[in-house]
């Protein structure tokens, strides 16, 4: 590995499987299976295969929220996929999604099972099959579309891009982390200055396009990723810290970050979900962390 | 600038304007907009402010088809955006895309003009406003939108990470350009996977994935972008060839290509789109190029 001036690449990219840095087992130039292995497929109409990334959370915290509205179609088992022993690559993932990424939803509820792929896919999916988090006045909807797509263009720069660099890339380059810096902060700042006047991304109004932007901007303000609040100067940005504060007190938001967690404090994971009771236990073990003692 | 292994990043980063390299003018840290300038209006119902980067193409080439399909609703003013000039910093580009990047899209047919902004969130609401290159039948639809969101997350690996590193970047860094050459080949790969059995994306019907998708990932397997296409053995990938070179011969394609380019064959540019008899002008140029004869 060569940073210097002088490298000048090859005429033709070789795969050097060999020397991939920490990322080597999930980082592939090929797509496509590398071994067998079905999906477990539980008892409620939506599957979900997924780990708690800020996509994962997208999606459970989208249907923790459905759920608290009442919409049991919405009930789901959530299987977790260790995207570090390579889950993503059994031939079961990669048929419900071909680009091996976490999160997959496979929806049992139509005549034939649905798979569903990408986490703005799923949140528009669900959203539109359940009526719910997406404005129904045309120029709303338009608005909350477009924020949700902007989320999904303008992450890359922030997880891809500023979070690899600056937290896990084996080297840490100057050029690379100033330059995504610069773009995280104006992705911060156009969040800022369209939250000044609003509740929510949309107006009044929770969408999807605030379950899609939280699990990643406000990760960021809230110092839960990459360890970059101070070096960002995130506290200049007091309309998205106030707007993820409101979100992260949301009852379901609670619960759909602790679904496939497998990280942090054993009481805020969930690892499994099969059943809403499944989060009573889990709290209680927060209450009572020493269950050893009753 | 430093690419070696010493570099510690500061506590706090700090933007250096006038050390921003060749992209200086257009990268910032802050969102919003420098200078007052109000957007100009056509004649038409729908007013596309854009450039022709792979972007700003799958809308002229949406148009186009819509136009080819006989939906008069769909007729344009396409003008450009210097964005080497900062024409996205302008007011009233700000008020109709507030992360300042083509495309941005005003719908004047709607009781108040309607903003959408972002490439796949402009597709979509054409595609729905005119019913039009999105798949009817439930299961198709949803595979329509996840291919489309795959787009919008993949796609910043392609330009924002390869491109930029590969063929823009003041310096050649080997762990970058491996590391986006790596996700590119990967991405090519899950196309190629893909497309080996099915004539375009969804299968046989041709969709807004396929306006998508083309522009980004023909362009890489044409070797219209970066001239990567022996770096990446892009001749590997033979399904997404033959489907480029498909969709590369439509009529409204070759049309929507044109719009609002700014570089190349001045044969090739429509800057500003205004009337379909624009074109045939062009096609005169490309026929008998020296006018000068005439």
């Amino acid at each position: 590995m060569s940073e210097n001036n002088e490298y000048t690449p090859p005429k033709v990219w070789k795969w050097d499987a060999e020397n991939g840095g920490a990322f080597a087992k999930i980082n592939r130039p090929i797509a496509g299976a590398t071994h067998d292995k079905e999906l477990p497929v539980g008892k409620h109409p939506m599957q979900l295969y997924s780990l708690a990334t800020p996509n994962g959370v997208k999606v459970t915290v989208m249907l923790e929220e459905l759920l608290a509205l009442g919409h049991t179609g919405a009930e789901y088992d959530a299987y977790l996929v260790n995207i570090g022993e390579g889950d993503q690559f059994g031939s079961g993932f990669v048929d419900a999604n071909p680009n091996s990424k976490i999160p997959a939803l496979v929806d049992h509820s139509t005549d034939k099972p649905t798979r569903v792929f990408e986490s703005g896919a799923i949140l528009l999916y669900l959203a539109e099959k359940f009526d719910a988090f997406l404005p129904k006045e045309p120029a709303a909807r338009t608005e909350c579309l477009s924020w949700l797509f902007w989320q999904m263009g303008s992450a890359p720069y922030l997880g891809g891009g500023f979070g690899h660099f600056y937290s896990y890339a084996p080297v840490k380059i100057e050029y690379c982390i100033d330059r995504f810096a610069m773009e995280v902060k104006r992705q911060l700042d156009v969040l800022n200055r369209h939250l000044a006047d609003k509740k929510y991304m949309c107006g009044d109004e929770y969408t999807i396009a605030d379950m899609a932007i939280w699990p990643w901007y406000g990760a960021v303000v809230s110092n839960t990723v990459y360890e970059a609040a101070e070096f960002l100067s995130t506290h200049e940005y007091t309309h998205v810290i106030r707007w993820t504060k409101d979100i992260s007190e949301r009852a379901a938001v609670k619960r759909g970050r602790m679904v496939n967690r497998a990280w942090g404090d054993p009481s805020s994971q969930l690892r499994e979900r099969h059943d809403a009771d499944d989060f009573e236990t889990k709290t209680q073990d927060k209450l009572e962390p020493d269950n050893n003692d009753k």
